[in-house]
């Protein structure tokens, strides 16, 4: 029986000793704890069941600890974002997911607060005191069931117009514990693919179906009714004898509505704050 | 380590035997599962953690299985309703709960739907060829974290301005089945008592504290996390070994805005063809 | 053909010289105008077509005037509704209108914004920093078509449990000109009868039917069409030749949406701050 | 002084006579009344202000009128788009405007009502009972100041990669008549431009700018707020005389929320009965 999680971080722990093809340093600053794991070779990514390349996971305080501040939870998602992102040219982001699905709208949310300054003029954007602004594009291109369209197709489409230097694509994620639900971020340079597993190569969004860097940012909003229970459990024995009732089911903490809400205001700010280093948190702020 | 759950069923099933003080009865519509217990003595109030009086649940067919119809959900729902509810004079209807929670959503939507007829003139609805409508009232009363005032206080406002034959509360419920969400219903003649348990006499909603009948309709949505994993457990001696990461948490499916959004369509439908049997379901309908 | 306005310095206006019965003051601070028109007997109650009482019209600039600060807005308010309003004792306020209904939608969406303090204990309020916070509570009553009860009723039923010493109101109104919605506040202490002038006793919201004070705040959000086109024009006597096609049709601007939420927002943080003067306006917004 | 329209039969009836290369006839069906506008030459082009091409405008009764029924407004608009459509091959459609600004959000509500079936695979939709469905995709391309891309550069994206017959675009109009608001609908075979008249070669969405015909659906739900006042005058002299205060400000009904959700419903119902002619309305609604 599996264990569900779209978690690297998660799927290094479940995988059995020893590990090769996979590399993980760890580090803390205050409150917030920053894995980073690399899957170097095939055998690595079989073991993690997911493509080579980087996974940086973020862990911050949950929005309830008071002890922790915004400021310090943006901060280490706006570093490791710079250090995996190209430095210069403009960059498209793209919000997966279903915006009327609460779990799912992480991406619609999220995207709704970036700020896109692809058609604003450097005179305008001088005039208005904010410098020369990186291009940045955003879309919001729904779900299959409602477009007919794979996001990638439509990623790819836009990709051939505003020719960005790379895309960031940012979804809603399954982990296997529900502490991790909303404060918990991924950054990984392999793209995704949307109901990830499935092995339709028409709906990967990575460098290689869409010939430019493809930065997945995801967040931690569902978990699997069964592993749930799983992980709930001490022993080892006890997990044989899950009914099979949950298989299948994904749950949600009852505040999911403010989960995604804080969730999407602080990636959103986080990847501002990337994207225009010159520009105070403030002052994007009162921009979107 | 209780099993924490609103449903008088789930809790006689988990009462030890002899359940002294406790009757019930079952019967079967079709696909629909009607079970009637009624608890008679203190001792059986103990036994249940709740007040006596009967409580009836009805077990629908959920949303996604298409070989029940929605009219069969419905006829259960109104047919139970009728049984308990006075056959004449005025109703209040209450829609309890939050509405920016997804989850706790379902009172204030199933209100949104609910036929509002005590401003309407006989001569007026006669006119419109709807014959003699029953006086309806409704409200959506807000939670107290966000009106200062118990929700109990405003409906008892309410009811001495409106003078109601019988108060209609409708709120969201936690079960211990997830299979349980957004399909079963229970109905009971004990009034409620929000954050059920507190022990608050401010909040407690019922014939004591109003003067007139209290009629409470719930539904499941939400279970919490500790419950499900022992839910999803064979044996009984594996429940020790329970983590208490997951303490106090409770979950919703992934598809909770589905779930509620039929739930109250349903609840909604079975309380309006109640009230006013005269109309058909599609009159109904196309009049809120 | 008449002009309709529910703003008292509008009607004053256009009452006919010499204007007995009513007096007048007009101040201005900074960029905000503020006129107070007291109505002080029945031929001036005649002449406005509204109750004998005192009218404040808060005149601000409007939110794309970047060259005001909110702060200013704000402050204006704060102080008119402090002169108004009893310094002591529980507030309870009110969000008229249909929140389903956008420019009918600015009392449901002020009331989000007010913090509701009564159900807080003065030891929690301290041990958070908060010192001694005035009683505040917040009901939002819908609209008669959807509950089936006059607001009155419902306002004056959780009057009888809140037990206020006064009631603050809030609603949209109609102004003769579109260059006033969003950015016009009128303060009266007469109460209001929502679709006034229907001279219906019950729906009445004023110290008569509650008891209490009555503090009606209104905001300007929509305009007849008619006296739209009266007012874009300059002679007298075309005004005659107004075809009756826009007859009874209320217009608002395309801009409908933002314009609330700003006047939301505004009319939020100073009732806020009217109420809990040893708070700040950042800590107040925080808190909401 | 200009009347502001996008309705080509609005600006035809302001253009002076003789009007050469345009050409017009009218039908009436029932309470339905359809004309046909074609501009035939640059003359007549500049004479509207508008491509030469199509106009269809189809006046239904207003949904406050009773005596008419849904149908009957659903049927017109069915037969004027297949006369225009390709009768065979895949189409994308697009709901431009901002979802978030009521009276510009009649794009966005249509496409979340169309049936999407590009990827539903022919064996499912026979084994559903569904026959044959033409494959239609569809997207909500968002607004420039939120995306920073033009609408025009997401739909060619789109249209490279989902290769239609022809592209709908569905847009919210102005047009000078309060009285056409949400039972106006104009279908034109020219495309449109965005913002139109700004004369940006990259916002034109039409055959030349996508390689594919594109149908515009338009419904007008504002009004300038000068041509309203101009609109309600019976003689010329006095158009003179208008202020300029509501000069640029454009007004909607107050009810402008209810007219969105029914010509969202009614447009999209008529869309997909016309692109899936062997389905009932009913079906199809039940599909969406």
């Amino acid at each position: 029986m599996e264990i569900r999680t779209d978690l690297a971080l998660e799927r290094r722990e479940l995988a059995p000793e020893p590990c090769g093809g996979i590399t993980s340093e760890t580090l803390s600053m205050g409150n917030t704890k920053i894995t980073r794991i690399t899957v170097t070779d095939p055998q690595g990514a079989k073991l993690v069941g997911k493509p080579q390349g980087t996974y940086i996971t973020i862990e911050v305080p949950p929005f309830s600890d008071e002890s922790a501040s915004d400021d310090e939870r943006r901060s280490a998602i706006t570093v490791e974002l710079n250090r995996i992102l190209p430095q210069n040219g403009p960059i498209l982001i793209a919000g997966l997911g279903n915006a009327d699905i609460t779990p799912d709208a992480l991406g619609p949310k999220t995207v709704e607060h970036i700020l896109a300054t692809r058609h604003i003029g450097q005179e305008l954007s001088t005039a208005l005191g904010l410098g020369v602004l990186r291009s940045v594009s955003v879309i919001s291109p729904g779900v299959l069931g409602k477009t007919g369209i794979e996001t990638a197709e439509i990623i790819k489409g836009v990709v051939g117009e505003v020719n960005p230097a790379a895309v960031i694509v940012i979804d809603a994620l399954a982990s296997r514990r529900l502490s991790r639900l909303g404060c918990t971020v991924q950054i990984a340079d392999t793209g995704i693919t949307p109901g990830s597993g499935v092995g339709n190569s028409r709906s990967e969004i990575s460098q290689s179906t869409l010939g430019v860097p493809v930065v997945a940012l995801g967040v931690p909003t569902v978990v699997d009714a069964t592993t749930l229970a799983k992980d709930l459990l001490q022993g080892e024995e006890e997990q044989e004898d899950i009914h099979q009732n949950g298989a299948g089911m994904m749950v949600t903490p009852k505040e999911i509505d403010t989960v995604i809400t804080h969730a999407a205001d602080l990636v959103a700010l986080s990847i501002n704050c990337a994207l225009h280093p010159h520009l105070s948190p403030e002052v994007l702020m009162a921009l979107v």
